[in-house]
């Protein structure tokens, strides 16, 4: 990699969860990218589930050790691919709070200018369109620079994925491709732009 | 308090902030709120700090004791009062994950029913507006009834707290009484109105 | 029909469709719903076409009569039932601007304490959620009063309606039935509250 | 301009406000725009007054001439400003509409791939805060790429405006050149970076 350019050969995404369940259908979709990748992708998985409760007297303790890993990750990677479940019409709270954690300080957000791409997964219908809607708001502040082109809403999750949680349905693995084909272009067209 | 109607003279409000810090203009809302209540009603704060990260398994494995705590304490309430910051353009991750909790198990959300009423403070400008939409968003989902006809955005909050975080602008603290006189209206009326 | 309360053989509700395409699918939820309705309730469905865009300077003109038209059907409804398509993530800009018009001027929304059901019907999959919660966002802003157990999320609707746009699919309409159900409680629950 | 790149002495901006009164505060903020545009930066303000409530059966009759005029000055520009008011928490329905028609049909929204800025004034507090959300949201809906480095939120706008309409608030003057000076990095960023 030379200066603000990637190369095609070396793109590096972190992927998030937003369920912390073992089988969870949105881990699973992370899972299924890792294999579906096209060359010169490389997605690597970070657990938020050990990132605490925000909490601004904490913080000004010193950067928990989490988050600071957290923090990193992101910084290390060209970038992300968030997955994440509905729960009560938006994303969960606790991908939420990893995300204000990853925002602070003011001015300093990790994920300023990173590219992101959005999927997610329901037992239910909907594919967690809502969830997504908000995943969207929240990384605007943030200053991410969110994929527009493509989505993916999975749903009826039970028929999809396997037993153990594996991702069988091969329209959806193949929605995935493009996603994330879709997110090396932004990704690149973003670096190139850069004077 | 007879059966499904509530007494002027008894009306328990449950407070609860968004924000974990101690010197939190949000609990400095509730406390204020707790010093004007109107003749009848009680406000009790519960502080969702101990309410671990939202994990299926982990629920799987039993309700956690601060889960079920806050659970209690919504189900021993006549309402609730929620004041929030805003982050990232919405309630904080640790807000949600609180409500996220509550909600469950599906069909069994203890907000359900429940009369809230809404208000947030910022140092910044806007006064947690694009917070107070999400919360309302996530409420209904829980089936919560929020009330519509008062709201309270609390911009440049440095102002009008004091050093100890007590709220001391005065037409605010007008303004958390007429909430809470149009809380305890809503809560009489939908109480009033079960057949 | 007594002061302030209303008679379950007397509940009057105006629907109102979002799409103004004459075999729209979501004026096909409100047909059903005409034919559907419980005993006592009867349902009759404005067209808001006529309702000019918004502008302040023809407001200060005087009312537009489609304007004075659409407000006094709702003020003659105990309640309303709105069905919308999703257009961009969102309710169309024809439902917002009609809804626009009735919230006018500040302070005297012709929606304010007003019970309203909401569902919608799409083509494709997620049911409309993402408007349907847009819709909410507005309808709180105007002080109306959504109901929150129970919505209708129709999608795939190409293969639930006929040819003439007339619902034939069986569980929509029994949860249809249900949505008029809990609009009739909730419009009588608001109403017996009232002191 | 040479084929995909933009020459920082040729930036065509294409200025839209969500309100239609004359001396609306959000026409005042484009007004300035164009005054403070930088340098081979030019701004055409487009009135989307005459552009008709979205009906597919309209639609199916012809693109009527007000909306085809309205896709032509978008295709015919390198980036949109829109400056919206906030009405009902939310964009007016007359914005939502043109951009409803500006959307299709599908597969073909001539948003796709636009650079946008977004800003808004208000005589309230907030400074449209919810009504820009929510524009986002649409705005991802329809593909184009929304500037994320920069917004502007004018409250309090009776005090920044004189009788004619005109911005005379300073340092709104200076964030709107700061808006400026990022759409057009953004647009040049895009437009490099296309492959």
């Amino acid at each position: 990699m030379t200066d603000g350019t990637i190369e095609t050969s070396n793109l590096r995404v972190l992927g998030i969860s937003g369920s912390m369940r073992s089988k969870s259908f949105n881990l699973g979709l992370l899972c299924a990218a890792k294999e579906i990748a096209p060359k010169g992708m490389t997605i690597d998985i970070f657990d938020i589930a050990s990132i605490p409760l925000f909490d601004q007297d904490l913080e000004a303790l010193g950067e928990p050790e989490p988050v600071a890993a957290f923090k990193g990750a992101i910084c290390g990677s060209n970038a992300l691919l968030i997955a994440t479940p509905e729960y009560n019409y938006g994303m969960p709270g606790v991908l939420k709070n990893a995300i204000d954690w990853a925002s602070r300080p003011p001015g300093k957000s990790a994920l300023a200018d990173v590219p992101v791409a959005i999927m997610g997964a329901t037992p239910g219908t909907g594919g967690t369109a809502r969830a997504q809607l908000q995943l969207r708001q929240t990384l605007a502040a943030t200053r991410a620079l969110v994929l527009v082109q493509q989505e993916i809403f999975v749903a009826g999750a039970m028929q999809k994925f396997d037993k153990e949680g594996r991702l069988v349905d091969e329209d959806t693995r193949k929605y995935i491709g493009k996603l994330l084909e879709a997110l090396a272009g932004w990704t690149r067209r973003l670096s190139n732009g850069k004077s």
